[in-house]
């Protein structure tokens, strides 16, 4: 406080006037704007809300209709939020819908903290966390690995330090990074994920601090959704165009909430650009698509849903493989998949099989960890 | 230059040594390094050379080892640069290839200019030199309009000088633009577009500010070529959800070199998540994927070439349209597609007469300008 002087402005023979040049008033509630808005975006304050430029992960989740992105019949009787009740995850999904094995992928922001000591703390103790109220409770659980992804040697150390968990079956990142995810500084993190033979799952989310297209800020929720899936796209790249998977050959990523109808059109331009320009990456062996049909698998949430539902076998078929693509529900989130109607078209038999479990089974290796 | 003092360091009675702690010594070409470079490294500063963070279109186009990005053979006779030369042109390309009508694209950066109105007047030279030098000397040729398209009004005003030129038959934009293509700054533009009949090209390349994935910068040239369709899936979206294809009904927009095969799964998400989200952007009136089909053309090079060639027919089929593909060389650039080979798979004569010819002439109207 700046100490009083002699002179005042309020009192004694020089007393002023005073204009105040800046005064903060607050608006204390979105809701007192109400009467204010028209229906229109009173609509749209209930349905979205504010999205700024940073703003993907910074605000609540959307759709802000469905508080915590979660289906509305989600909500526990305990009062708990979404996805933090175990019993009421049994009595929803895993029961529900005889779920043999579900893998969960706890979405707390660890990954993202600027402090890179607190971030190592939080995985530490989410994992614990999950340890102790999941894992350890219910065996048709596994659950990834939170790390700190943006240091790698924490990355790395949280790992080894949870590995040996049987209930641990991948390593969790968000798809936006800091940077591209095939760079050396993530380098470390592959190879304890290839030391310790666990899948790294990469997901829907974050926000590394760029636009999520090369022209900026997209004006809409809806933009930011379907945007995502190039998010997945430059990763892809980026992991075959830095060798990543040459110099780890162990190594197996999952791409998850993403789609996977791009990755055919993706590998062929990759293959093309590769033919013309591989002296840039003498590091690269093999035509990137055997890179990505070797070493990339992929959820099925949100569903791929062409005009036509045939086009849909005609996609799985462009992927090259039918190993790699491996059912997910994405609950409790808004979004979700039933797996009794996730697919517009009747799968061959083989391939439902292949999809629903046998894929999932050959990636998380479930028994072995038993 | 300061002032000298009294007190000198190296003269008098008080004369001391001197430490300079800033000064700059020169590297006077690239090639100065060279002998210090293994052999490995000198190739890659060859063929790619130094890129940096804002750099796609910063310094030299890439790759190096083709200089102005063009085919080895392209170099005129004349000395001059692989595409200004107008007699060249129709003797490698024109005549050699029995090219019907040819679109330029000319991809002088005048709409990156930070000084708008120096971005308009180069506009303006562009313009009148493609008037004077191509159009007016050679039947074939059309042209686009180059146009300072980060200042929407200064587009419209050089739209509306030169669109009664019948040569004009396009209006040229780089795909990485400061903002998402939809957003309200552009839309005098397209306003413009619509009122004189001329289609918008969206090229690939230009540099907006932002890195090409939402992730930053990525390591490789390779994967800045791979990346750039995510661009354009990024400009699709915006132009959709902005309901610029809504507001403006007779606008259409061609994609330029940034293939064609991601399309489809664009529009599947697109459609998938305007199902549920379709209160945010209550300017749409039908499903995101009609606009598109209706909307939005695109040119064939670089070719997808999908693994299994027979796939590319069906990707084909995914586009729900046969009317919009068109097809382009790219001359006289190092990834050029030669007509008789272009295509990894023989195309059902019908088709093959829509994408060399028909698409092109319904949409440029090449007859209604003679």
């Amino acid at each position: 406080m700046v100490e009083r002087l002699a002179e005042s402005a309020t009192e004694g023979g020089g007393k002023v006037s005073i204009v105040d040049c800046d005064i903060h008033n607050a608006v204390p509630s979105p809701e007192s704007l109400k009467p204010y808005l028209s229906t229109r975006w009173q609509e749209h304050q209930e349905m979205i809300g504010p999205r700024y430029r940073h703003g993907f992960t910074q605000g609540d989740p959307y759709p802000r209709g469905n508080p915590n992105a979660a289906r509305l019949d989600a909500w526990p009787p305990s009062g708990l939020p979404p996805g933090s009740d175990l019993a009421f995850m049994r009595e929803q999904l895993l029961d529900a819908l005889d779920i043999e094995y579900g893998i969960l992928n706890c979405l707390d922001k660890v990954g993202e903290q600027l402090n890179e000591e607190y971030a190592a703390a939080l995985a530490r103790a989410v994992n614990d966390w999950q340890i102790a109220e999941w894992l350890e409770k219910e065996p048709r659980l596994r659950a990834s690995i939170v790390v700190p992804y943006e240091n790698a040697d924490f990355a790395a150390a949280e790992i080894e330090r949870v590995s040996d968990h049987p209930g641990f079956v991948q390593i969790l990142l968000l798809v936006r990074t800091r940077e591209p995810l095939g760079r050396r500084k993530y380098w470390r993190m592959y190879e304890a994920a290839q030391q310790y033979g666990l899948p790294v799952g990469i997901h829907f989310g974050g926000m590394g601090g760029n636009p999520i297209t090369s022209s900026g800020w997209p004006s809409y929720y809806i933009e930011d959704h379907t945007t995502m899936s190039q998010a997945f796209q430059s990763q892809v790249i980026s992991l075959v165009s830095e060798g990543v998977l040459e110099r780890f050959p162990d190594l197996r990523v999952v791409m998850i909430e993403g789609g996977f109808a791009w990755l055919p059109p993706l590998m062929w331009r990759l293959d093309k650009h590769w033919k013309r320009l591989r002296d840039e990456v003498p590091h690269l062996k093999r035509l990137p698509s055997e890179y990505v049909k070797e070493h990339i698998w992929l959820t099925t949430q949100p569903m791929e849903e062409p005009t036509n539902p045939k086009h849909l076998l005609q996609v799985i078929e462009h992927l090259g493989s039918e190993e790699k693509l491996m059912f997910s529900t994405d609950y409790p989130h808004w979004d979700y998949d039933d797996p009794n109607r996730a697919f517009p078209i009747r799968l061959p038999p083989d391939l439902k099989q292949k999809i629903f479990s046998e894929n999932a089974h050959a990636l998380y290796r479930f028994e072995a960890g038993e």
